[in-house]
């Protein structure tokens, strides 16, 4: 049986002037990018460059919504009630499928962004309001985010796909979620240790935790970084890693 | 033969908090409504709330895409390249259309606001921009301006239906142009003699211009506003006049 | 001995053509207006009309700096640093400062807005940050909240006059805190109550608190609100019950 | 006799995450620093860090106010009326003369940005309105902008102290005008012959125009750019080249 695994990287994230993110590079590595929508980062502008430089690469189009706060990047939790949330998202799903269009293509699916991402995980009602834009907009659409999240049981009560996503450079805690930034041994820094533990979440479906247990996971996705030259040979890395060892990188929606 | 006319307004435009216009009672009285999309007016809650009110209605909604410019309404012309204006106006529809799609209808029309309208009317590249944004997002949507404008021309171009719209409440030169704001005989305000003009025009394609003469019109849609109460009197005296006298009021879509 | 008080109100929270509040009228009935700095509300040509007419009628000019949320009026809580929020503070007293340049005035005082009013309440570092912000800017201004909060601990710590402000219309917990919005006897509407309330918590320093006990309280000044015509006639009769009962009414900078 | 001439560069320009422009580097190079105030870009935590290097390295502060326009960096024109520009150039230095009061200094200047300066430059009523919100705020404030143009003019009319300033590396028309960008010889790509052309220019008043002719010019200050390491060179190479031959590089204020 062939093993198949998507790459996303959150791309489209400049703005006007403001240039961000090596997506020319990075876009090389992915499968699937999830582009900023207006709100928290991107513009038309930037959108419709970013669409198109997909479409020519083949690689999957995914919405990236987030908060309305560029000055904080979408990363500052904003308490935002769950109905407001909804047309929020709904609007930036709609802005970018209509450059989907525009490019001859369709939105594979949905990631949300920082904080929004955040909360939606342990939120349930923001978590539900979220899945619910997504149906009414196209039924079709991936949710992508973490297994066994608010978002992971949303998608299921709306009947959305979900795609489960797994960070190659972050190590976990015995029971699944991610060891906070604010620790020490949050990040893993080493790049061949990282990619060893891709290539294990991916074949065996099982990851080290932090105590030295196997635990099982789930991928659909892994989530690369395409901020500088490190991040983007990092994704260089797990994508070559993965097809040296017999794995397909592919669009999430010729996976689920 | 039956005579068949579209009103028209520009409704949600409220913003957060701020609330503009008698969007409940204008559209009683219109079959078409501009819904801005979040550039110079209107956000996502705004946008579907009143996508709601206008499909509890039957009232054909179009997207009224402006200047990125909120403070000053889009009214102030700004120097925009028209590749720019093109993806601005692809992402104000797009954001539009979800909505649409969320409450069970689909975009019937754009019609662009304020300077943006302003400049289209005059500017070929920008007409053209605006034009081709609308044929790539939807090829059937119906691009709605004045007539005899770069607008109109631009939408034969790209091969778009195109509603022309008349102001029931502005004089015209005699050749065809409106009187501008600036001189005292720009508005009618007698309601009565509008209500006449608008009759005219909509059943003998004639108007009496400034000087007299009398001057041909095509007009598939009537604006009106909605601002205060004095004009949604003023719409709803157009609407009647036109019903008592035979015509049939309906949106766009059911006309061209 | 003659007894004082300010009486303060939200103000200048237009923003381009959306106008909000009746100033005008609510100007006649204060003493001290917090002015919106185009954070969540406001915008310069407002602010400079508001510190204009401030200074004919006499009204006390404080700051009003709020979350960077227009779309949300600074009404939603936001995750920000207390650095981010000190700098957003000085920004805003700044921009204030400058109109009150222009109109030959200075500032009196700074409010924090909504959202941010009610985390500094309860949050120390913020409140610090706020405080510092202001003695910065300038070590005279009065910072105004309300007492026993973090807001005043604060004042305190950077040496910054603090004025005590209570609500006109809110019914009090026994341990001095407002009842939360959420209850039924939140807010008080019978205006002759309310205005009875207010005296005796100016005259007497104390209130009944929804148990039927008397607290004490401090009022340095009161806040009153602009939004209809029922809020702007409620200030009318707090400012009048209080001036027929011997109360002088003026700008907190003749008070503290 | 000495002669004496400031350096000027536009930095703090950086919004959010999104960097931009190398400020640590060109501030070692300038005299002068045209700080943005949050319409076009900067942000109250860029306009923080960017006085505080300055104070640090003894430049002088300015306000660079632009249009509200981020999406497009101030750069493109905007049709918003000399009124309107007066309350947002006044709003803009009082944001930044809070940070300088913050760090314990004053502004020096004020030079507006991008659209708004190129207007500014030839349209009266505008330029007008810039210098009267300058002097409004603070009379002591120095006017920088091009000599010979409606803001010269505006500055004498309100009794403001103006900065003649040139650029290093732009060709000059006979009349005084700079060559514009769309023609091939707009900019001097060859260092050498900018910086003697400068050298030559603020020692003999004097500079070369495209035909060959010798022109008389006025330099109070020398933009340079700091966008990437060739034009922190360059900035660097003028300094120099002015050092060596006995030239003072100072603030505008030990000049004027």
């Amino acid at each position: 049986m062939v093993v198949k695994v998507d790459i996303n990287s959150d791309i489209g994230e400049s703005f006007g002037v403001y240039k961000i993110g090596m997506d020319d590079d990075v876009i090389e590595q992915i499968s699937s990018a999830n582009i900023a929508c207006g709100f928290h980062a991107g513009d038309p502008n930037v959108m419709a460059d970013t669409v198109r430089k997909c479409v020519v690469k083949g690689v999957g189009i995914g919405a990236h919504p987030g908060y309305p706060d560029l000055l904080g990047f979408g990363r500052r939790n904003m308490d935002i009630s769950p109905l407001e949330v909804k047309n929020y998202v709904i609007y930036q799903i709609g802005a970018l499928q209509a450059f989907a269009k525009v490019f001859g293509t369709k939105l594979q699916h949905v990631k949300v962004h920082g904080a929004l991402y955040n909360m939606a995980a342990v939120d349930e009602k923001l978590a539900l309001a979220i899945a619910e834009s997504i149906a009414l907009v196209d039924q079709n659409l991936i949710f992508v985010g973490m297994a066994n999240t608010a978002m992971e049981f949303a998608a299921q009560k709306v009947g959305l796909r979900f795609a489960c996503e797994v960070f190659a450079d972050r190590n976990i805690n015995p029971d699944g979620t991610l060891v906070l930034r604010k620790y020490p041994n949050a990040i893993i820094h080493d790049q061949e240790l990282a990619c060893r533990r891709v290539l294990q979440m991916v074949k065996e479906g099982v990851c080290e935790a932090i105590d030295g247990s196997l635990i099982k996971v789930k991928v659909d996705t892994i989530c690369v970084h395409g901020d500088n030259p490190q991040a983007v040979q990092f994704a260089k890395k797990i994508k070559i890693t993965l097809e040296e060892n017999g794995v397909k990188v592919m669009p999430l929606a010729n996976i689920l």
